[in-house]
């Protein structure tokens, strides 16, 4: 008997369910919270602050090799709410990964998909099934489902970055697969740019000729550079908008970039204020300029670059900038938007 | 300190671990059974046998009144794999409902999507947003997400059916919303057809000239009767096909019927056997005529009429049967699909 | 020099347009009628009657064999409107094809695309890329573009049915393709069904596992039949519809049946008014039951069973029934949808 | 009697043929031509050279003024195939116009849709639906079917550039529509950006958050900057392709930049040859920079800057680059695409 046996005061009732639990059923009339009138997301507003995270960082570096029985030097998010689940928010893995100089972490691929999203520094770069993708602060660059991926530390310094991972979204599916791949050992130069990049980031809406067409639901562009990322911003301003926000996309669909990650970024203004808003499905934000406050269903936090930020399902989120606030998100909006499950409000 | 706090033999790394506690992070790589090689589901392949079911629908039907406080008279289906959670795959909830002569169960809707398929009886109906859907043996019917439902049984005995639901994804996803309706007291007369046959359900490719394009993405058709499903099926056997096997579809797209559930009809001719095959994601089967044996993963189940099969992700099924087998399944492919992770194999 | 040779009063401006000439160039505000304020469609509202049509059909079918060197026997209607063409409207070819009893139209295929609608009669088949079709009255059967088709009539009697192809869209856009076929002589006995219907034809958004999601821009389903076709009409009706109208589409789309042309069926009961309405894109009706009148644009014409009728672009048209009025119409529509082009309105 | 009366030597046949003609009909058997075995294009592969173009838009700008009445001072293309029709090839228009230092070429709209690429010079605009969008060398600048559009040239010189409209497509499909609007008086001086640029100009696959996902079919990005072009060809050749070969698309489809016009740049270097390939459908080529030879069909031709070449439906073309060819082509293959019936090959 692997389920649960409920009791009733009435003796017929009490041998039915009795009976109910020998034969794995539950009476659906004394289950409770199945259906709530609005989202009840266990996971809490939070933030995980920089000033916390590089020194421990730092640390980790200094006291744990990367190899392949440590996989990845990385320090997961583990939202309060979640019971100890290593978690940023229900649907969200987040952390923050450190390479040091001259290491390299071993190729793998994955079917939960992944990017990475650069604070500071340059010189790392990712080999993305052999394409190698530089990074540096501000850039967003995506591993997706089932690529193999590796990082390499050519630079004198380390360098620590935002990871993001639909991995929960993965294992609620029971989809998860995994699987070691050969590192690529011939040398830790950082190349120039990507191939990625040399074929799909020429400008917006230049395609190679013979890809046009071809999508496969995932973006083909694996890096999104910073420059570009502010010129959109720039020019959104200039055009009237009060607040600048991009979202990132697939060149070949304009869809969001990764199946299961929406991508964003958002420049507050010093003085303005985003928001309220919410939706449903959760959010990992990440500071990159500036400084603020943000509201997080009923609590308020500080702001500053290397902050990340959990907001839970359907909990309103409004952001205040003190100083010129450029804020990265990710969220599992295309999930829910393909599900027919996306609802947002300004709540 | 809400999250797990990891313990090491070096004390350098056990402050940092305290620490890192402390501050709601934890170190990868002392998690473990994160990525697995292929899914590991919790859920194990399982059967729940009619002639267990029936009676203590039976029992509840007499014990159990059906009223707002008590909601819906369903007996969940409860993987033993999933330590206790009333859910009949990681992913899908499976139940048996039963509506006594003259009852009605109560309006209301909810985000998770419901399917009901009928095993036997005719007399009752369920009324979705306004539209009256006669049930009967063999029928497939939708109440897709947030539509207002009520079933309605003006026949001279109960009925039992099968309801699924994808709850645990919408729940996983932090997306349910729930709201009682205001239910249909005006008649218990049974109706002829529903709106939604009378405009969607003329024949293979004839659509209403005013909503042809207008999709939605759930099917406009909310019944899909046995008489039409049993032609197709034999109309695949008779173009020689050596297994029939339906996928129920949305008129107005050919897609799924609803965003979340897969909906087929396999038949399998005495003595022929379907599979092996798997897939990523969880299948719920219900036998509707005939008789065999089910191989799942490695088990075997003898299955005959109103048997409930649950086969969790990635386990290999095969089906034999000894009387021509009708057997129905719903499985969450669809969503699977839109993220990018369906698999499938003859393994 | 090839082009016009434009002149002018003035002495340089006349040189000029001399050197224009010579280089195969025109002065553009020499030319008119190129932009004009609405559609001048030079074809013009016309009917063909059934009472004309069918003696023709007859003495056609006696006086001129079918064969290779003939082709097929088929009368095209050429619309007054445009000058000697051999086409009902601007877009559409239309014609009558009368097959003699114990005759075979041998196998071609090219890329315009066809349909046939049949208005009275039983026996004859079509053989659509090795699939035998039967043709009955009411029916509609398609020949999608590059379909090796050939018909064959193993009645007693001779049949007569409306063909409309998509040929001057094709011939306009420089893409027609032609190809004699290897005809099958094999059989003419009528078959009982095509394997299209076998797998496509079950029921209302029902579909064949391994087909469904496998979509091609051109209906797998070949036949559509006037049993399930009436029933559709009778439930909008009965559903509260003043006019029954289908549309006919792709059941694994929803689509239209070709990416080319439009298929509806329109119901008018006696004594109701349809329209009037006006659309971008010509079309062609014809009357398989009751009568009543057409006005199209601003001429009235009374129709009866085997009238055909042209409506060109931007022509309102209104039918007024005396008898139930049951009338298939085809249209390019699908065309100016995907170009951007389509208007209606119910001027 | 309007349509063509057939004889026959045959007396009955002839009387047949006499009131066939009469009732407006024609006899197929009687036709030849309409089924070719291969595309059988009227027009005929053609070049207009640039040294011969450039002064005969000189004195058409010295002798014809631009005002309401002379609409547009545009020399248009007649390919000497068309017997005087002023179509470059059956299905496109193409053209130079001609603005003079100080005009204004007041506004209006039209069904068919019109791009403009620039040869040379700069401080032209054009008002697109309000929004000021400059011209400069190798720009491609859209103005999507019905969006109102005028031309400013605020610079001291005249600016010459090609023209390509879709209209023999439309006129072909009874889908033209015209309107006059109000032009601009306000200001001749030269904007700096044009706000599709701000919103949708940033970067490759950077779309404004609000607009992501709302797509018309035709790109909200109305100018393609010649330097976003040249970074995306030079991209191309770096990783390694032969040839760079870029198609402009619609940022939030990655579709084809209108319904009607295919848009691409070939960059050819020096000593490479690309193609033969060809295609169904009408292309237009012409040369921004270099040299080099174009064989279409069975012709040969010189290309230098500005020269303006037209291919036909099915007719090969290859180009040779003396010195490294820069060169624009419009197609009508999203036109054939969409209909099904685009066909390409290296023959």
């Amino acid at each position: 008997m692997a389920t649960t046996r409920f009791r009733s005061p009435d003796a017929d009732t009490d041998l039915l369910y009795k009976e109910l639990a020998e034969r794995d059923l539950q009476p659906l009339w004394e289950l409770s919270g199945l259906l709530t009138a609005q989202p009840a997301a266990r996971a809490v507003p939070y933030v995980w602050y920089a000033r916390e995270l590089r020194p421990l960082a730092t640390r980790s570096g200094e006291l744990i090799p990367v190899e392949r029985g440590g996989d990845r030097r990385v320090l997961a998010c583990a939202n309060p709410g979640l019971g100890g689940a290593p978690y940023a928010v229900g649907t969200l893995w987040a952390a923050v990964q450190q390479l040091n100089a001259g290491e390299v972490a071993p190729a793998h691929r994955h079917t939960p998909a992944a990017l990475r999203f650069v604070l500071e520094g340059t010189g790392v770069w990712t080999l993305v099934d052999g394409d190698p993708v530089p990074m540096a602060a501000g850039d967003l660059v995506l591993t997706p489902s089932w690529t193999f991926h590796e990082h390499h530390n050519s630079a004198s310094q380390a360098m620590t970055w935002l990871d993001v991972l639909d991995l929960p979204v993965v294992a609620a599916l029971d989809a998860v697969f995994y699987e070691d791949g050969p590192s690529d050992k011939a040398s830790l130069a950082a190349p120039e740019a990507s191939r990625s990049e040399q074929r799909f980031g020429g400008g917006p809406g230049l395609l190679p000729a013979a890809d046009a067409g071809a999508a496969t639901g995932r973006s083909p562009l694996l890096a999104y550079r910073w420059d570009n990322t502010d010129l959109a911003l720039r020019g959104q301003l200039a055009a009237g908008a009060p607040i600048g926000h991009v979202r990132y996309s697939d060149p070949l669909t304009g869809r969001d970039v990764m199946p299961t990650m929406r991508c964003e970024m958002l420049r507050v203004p010093a003085g303005a204020v985003a928001g309220p808003a919410r939706q449903t499905g959760g959010r990992i934000g990440c500071v990159l300029h500036g400084s603020g406050q943000a509201r997080a269903g009923t609590e308020t936090f500080a702001l500053g670059p290397g902050d990340i930020i959990a907001v839970p399902s359907w909990h309103p989120l409004s952001l205040t900038a003190e100083r010129d606030l450029d804020i990265f998100f990710t969220s599992d909006a295309p999930v829910l938007d393909a599900l027919g499950l996306y609802r947002e409000s300004d709540g």
